[in-house]
């Protein structure tokens, strides 16, 4: 299936929360079909956050509300935060001993960077950095 | 708003890529009615892969096709395959040396599991292992 038949296909079979974006789909043509794999996303920003003290609840529940306040950055397409979380088959390949998880979706690169220095985005990390020990960003376009 | 009202919201409001599963969202309840924040992304399984040899493209390509053919397994919701990018405001702090980053949303961790051990998944790592020097698993369940 090529790609324009492809977006075709995703756009009578599924919604497009990424209107008008690239797409991208991990499976092959065959599995396309399949409507489980409905996938929707350009642009991925991934962060993890190390809390100097991560038993401590307070600094916990300060950095997820700080965390949560960013979903109203207007760029933001799909938002997500997770807690650490291991499986057994991967075990020996696994990181959990992050705090947050943070998981961004944008249209584009352009969409990140406005995201990136929105005033509301810098206030949050004058507020916030005394709280984490180290912050690792993964960021990916898609292939 | 609490989260049954915020789950209404968003089933009248967006299609539900992930339905009946638990659903997250970043923003704050004001943000929520900000369509452009439509998280519904309940488990997530992001593997980072790094090349042995990143330069030989035709290393590259079979991995890459290799990570196409896991899409076919079903419990699947959302997949992505990304190359590294990086912005200046986060540089000091990105982690871009990677060669594949693998993205997949699952419903649950149960379902995750079951991915795991589809022997796709299994004959997968048998056949692309030697390609491979480093994998890194990130998983998290939503907060």
């Amino acid at each position: 299936m090529k790609n324009s038949s492809r977006r075709e296909f995703l756009e009578k079979s599924t919604a497009t929360l990424v209107a008008g974006t690239g797409m991208t789909i991990l499976a092959s043509s065959e599995a396309t079909a399949n409507s489980n794999v409905d996938a929707q996303i350009s642009f991925v920003h991934h962060v993890f956050f190390w809390l100097k003290d991560p038993k401590n609840k307070q600094d916990y529940d300060q950095l997820l509300a700080g965390l949560r306040g960013l979903g109203k950055i207007k760029e933001i397409k799909m938002a997500y935060i997770g807690s650490p979380s291991i499986n057994e088959f991967d075990k020996p390949v696994t990181d959990a001993s992050y705090s947050f998880s943070v998981l961004l979706i944008f249209a584009n690169k352009v969409d990140e960077e406005k995201y990136l220095v929105n005033p509301l985005h810098k206030k949050f990390i004058e507020d916030h950095k005394n709280l984490w020990s180290k912050v690792v960003v993964y960021d990916s376009s898609t292939i």
